[in-house]
């Protein structure tokens, strides 16, 4: 079969280094270019990232020259962003325009009202927003993004519920891990025997992306919703959810662990979804990249452990691949209806395995079929 | 000025450790008999103590040999109890019976009726319960208990916004430092690189405590309490607070963080105190230890601190002598009122300090006066 | 093709568990049984262990109930103990007098005059003691020991120079990871933001274990050496090397590092290997496991990295599947030759791995034929 | 009685900080300058630093602005130096030329030939070296280095044994925390479960300081060393101890540890120190900080410790105010004559406190008199 050629942008990062390792061997996708910023350009890759994990970096890419993070030399169809935040908003519009199909983890188009914030199991159906930005940029190229880390196992974690029983109020802190902050990222001395209780823009991720992944995509039924993108009637209508988050930052390598109280909706107890219940939903939780059966996709999204003491950071982020979201210690709560732990894997699902497994779904769902041989660059 | 003989049972651990280091120069207090389990009855102090802490054992007292936890073989007639959680029910009645006044950390006795369950601070005239005990025990011996070591942080941290403004509502996550578990306590592959969500029993002490510390002492008006103790009118009515709690083990060696959401009495809008009343609250909230200037009180009980990255535990933890719950990060929360983050250190305030606060607090209000003289026991 | 049954003995801890992965697979070794302690046997193994690895137990094994420790109720013919130290020595023999072939990483028995120490790659030759112990025990069954988990990685790493140019002396100080210690192992109130520079019989068993791996087996041949076990003439003359060991705890899960002066046979500079005569003869360094292509063999046992700061704990210990010795640094040393550095993975090679590779060259060699047939056990 | 005013050039930094808090309320010297780089220059100190200390910045260094470490705008006769190593060289000439007083952390001139590179308890007589300079610089000003914080502690723990058995070859490996490395420093994800074998020029400085702190001050004897000075005769002739270094970053937060083996000068056995004699030199050492009662003198500069696991990390490295080398486990090496462990704390008398100790040994030698008065800026 012929593969897609694909770039990642950004490759030298934490998150880059990741894509490096999930495309490597992909049966769909073959990386054909490397590109990361100035100080890294014109190097092979091997000696321009400084490598963190813990096996080789392949020696076809380890040679492969590094470009310049530019959408006239970049020339792949398919392009996974690692891009920082600073610099993302602007170059992928660009990747955009000149026909690509953006496949992002950097966060400043999340919110867009014309972007699709996917999560396949959650929301697949915001996919529509592409034709809208198609529009806007006259071109086949589209821009289509992960959430926050943090946000994206929220989300999947309370997708089961709110899918099922319907979700109103969301009470969540956060223990994430150092390689959510990139690398160099957290100084030692920030960490050790410590936790640092602040994460800027982290809460605000949280709260804002998780009703976004929730939320309904919306036609023109004169709704009139203000989130209406300026080309299209296509819009996402926010899920009405309170979410509030406290995000802190603990000496974790990798795996964010969060504690979460939700309320559902129904003012009567006699509504209220019981234990059991709950648990049922995150057992027999599955979505489209199961029924597709994507290379990426977990067995289970969401897994629900019945230790007392599970799930724990180092056993548990690397469940499914580190694709799932792990539950656990599922309780009532005295202040909203229930409370639970999650867990996962910030580097794999809630980033680099998010930005891969979304483009896994674009191109099962056919939405691959013509950039790639349009762009005539589809590999031998 | 004569001193106060005063023993300290469970001294050889890490409780008992701080005892040592808070009671070897104290201006009223002379520690006069250690005690420990078995296999250090016997020993010399300085053998028998794996010590912990970065600074000698005081010459005198690694010389002293550890007497057995017995009301008959331990005279002192103040009596400091770090005792284990399986013996320390019925021991610390024993030494009660025998006229002993226990200031205690440990547990068992927390959440009887007619113990005083006390921080400064708070609620110091819960010290009446005493009396109760008295008559039951026929003797001048009573237990008087300090809290759970994340519960104190809280309540502290609760009690200038519940008796200014009125609380409803808390929610509480709480990352607990290693020192929390005692010694040996953690295994160290249990915790490096992980977090581990579930501590036995500690949510629900931080449930229950906390509405007792922020009790009313009632006297008998008819209220029929079920609180009330069988030989006396007194009793505590809990506190008409909702709390729910995470709690949580991180890899800190000591100072718990909490992050907490606190949703104030009244419904209306109009009735919520302002961010700045909130911190106006914590920064002007002072006690009877302060008042009283007691040895070991904190300056400022509940210190706000106004940077947006604070409390951190390594910064903050040794503040105010380590007697001090350290508050910041005041905003609104989405889905109660307020949300902020707390820390204090766990070891001091959260349970040797308090212990030793608590008998300062005795002291100073003269309740130590008749039980030194009559066990004709007050050092030269 | 018929795989032979085995046992695991102290199959509930730290090595235990690694066995079980190492086996769960095996192409040549079925697991038939698991032994543990008195407070595990009757229980089902997945109930039993506290499993400490990031992956799950395969099912077939939690499901196995525990028995005891017992060679009457064991009946595997290849057994592989980690049993504790202090029980190991006596139910050891008693396996062997049954007619059992114990692969083991337990120490009592490494020092043994007719135990062979061996590393597949470095003394194969030293098995030829088996027969000794056959003698003594009238019994097909004997013991062979791997090394202790520091000494495996220093011999491993010594032994390319050793054979080819002559060691006199060696100068280590290791930094172990806490898996070295087993569980619950090292409290992490000890260890956390420390190291515990003395780890109780290490260095003692780096100094001797390391010169009877790289010792020569002897017969016969009128050397009177004291080392001669009773009842053969086979007997291993040590290396004539002086090693020195400072070893030392460090916060780290898995991988001990160890720094390595070393000075080489010969007087004269003139006589010196060069530093690339050495790093060669550890690129070349190849043995048994790699000609007989064992299952568990690395490929390469000893790894030289050119980089200026490897190795590194946490990006080399898994090369090789933690199954090589991986070097680096090196350069000259002031006061012997040469000094580098090597690291190792202590539960693989260091540990289970080199039990489970010793039992696979008994296999290769065909000294496991008879006693698999005879016991009956053969699985289908 | 007057103090002496003095400036801290790289204030902001961690030493820089640890020079606040030596210097904040020392009885000779009075901080009345606080220099650091641009992008602090012109602010409020206490909005400059990121403070990583765990007490309170004291209010009137927090309101201090902070000045370019400029010669002509820093005007303090004696000046604190805690300059990064690429700019130190040049400016602390510059600063001695217009007759300041330069006791410096830095490195670049630490082996210059007319540069006093002092342990006051080691080598306080090379001070006569700082003629040299004044001569070359035509002023009254100088600079004084104190060694590396692995060195120090190496020299401070050799001292003892070669001024009284005379020492030939040493081989040592160092455990260095992470405040070594400066903020931010080591990236956190570089050092949870890791150690780095490797940390650029240190090993070096260790095996060329130490000799030169034991090394001895000659005249002009017509020895025509070739380390004396251009404009003087007088030179240091370094010790001829053959010292070799491994060094290794661990995630400890403050303390260095060393593994040391030792060899005595004299062939026989019969002359060499045994491991009483030895524990008696580290026992008795003195130096003139003692004898004078210099302020942040140790008692003892070096600590013998007699438990079989110490010296540790977390519980030594304060010992003595932080201005000790703790020495523990002599035992005889199989390859050199001894070997031993010793800690220091790295950022105390491995650094700042080194420092002011080098000041303090300015002052009580009368060395400070002149400078003071002539820059007629002596404080009230």
């Amino acid at each position: 079969m012929n593969k897609i050629p694909v770039a990642i942008l950004g490759a030298t990062g934490l998150v880059g280094q990741r894509f490096i390792t999930l495309l490597a061997n992909h049966p769909w996708f073959e990386i054909a270019e490397l590109a990361a910023s100035d100080n890294s350009v014109g190097k092979k890759y091997g000696d321009a990232a400084k490598w963190q994990l813990p096996f080789e970096i392949p020696e076809r890419l380890a040679q492969m020259t590094v470009l310049p993070s530019d959408p006239e030399r970049v020339q792949a169809p398919l392009v996974f962003s690692a891009l920082p935040t600073d610099i993302a908003g602007e170059l992928e519009v660009a990747f955009a325009k000149r026909g690509a199909i953006v496949s992002s983890n950097a966060s400043p188009h999340r919110m867009d009202a014309d972007v699709p914030l996917v999560i396949p199991e959650v929301n697949p159906e915001h996919l529509a927003l592409a034709e809208t930005q198609k529009k806007k940029y006259a071109s086949d190229g589209y821009i289509i993004c992960n959430g926050n880390c943090t946000t994206i196992h929220l989300a999947l974690g309370l997708a089961p519920l709110h899918k099922r029983f319907g979700l109103k109020k969301v009470l969540v802190t956060s223990m994430q891990a150092l390689s959510g902050a990139g690398y160099p990222g957290v100084a030692s001395l920030d960490i050790i025997d410590n936790v640092v209780p602040y994460i800027g823009g982290e809460e605000d991720k949280v709260e804002t992306e998780t009703v976004k992944f929730l939320g309904r995509l919306k036609g023109n039924e004169g709704n009139g919703g203000s989130l209406r993108s300026p080309v299209s009637d296509l819009a996402i209508e926010y899920a009405d959810i309170r979410i509030s988050a406290h995000c802190n930052r603990v000496a974790t390598r990798d795996g964010h662990l969060e504690t979460v109280s939700v309320e559902f909706e129904g003012n009567g107890v006699a509504n209220k979804p019981s234990a059991g219940d709950i648990i049922a939903a995150f057992d027999e939780f599955r979505g489209l990249p199961q029924e597709l059966n994507l290379p990426l996709a977990p067995n289970r999204p969401t897994v629900y452990r019945r230790e007392k003491d599970r799930p724990q950071v180092k056993l548990d982020r690397d469940a499914e691949k580190g694709m799932a979201t792990i539950i656990g210690r599922l309780r009532e709560c005295n202040v909203l209806d229930y409370k639970f732990v999650l867990l996962g894997h910030n580097t794999l699902r809630g980033a680099a395995g998010a930005t891969v497994l979304n483009a896994e779904l674009l191109y099962a769902q056919g939405m691959l079929n013509n950039v790639g041989l349009s762009a005539g660059r589809i590999v031998g």
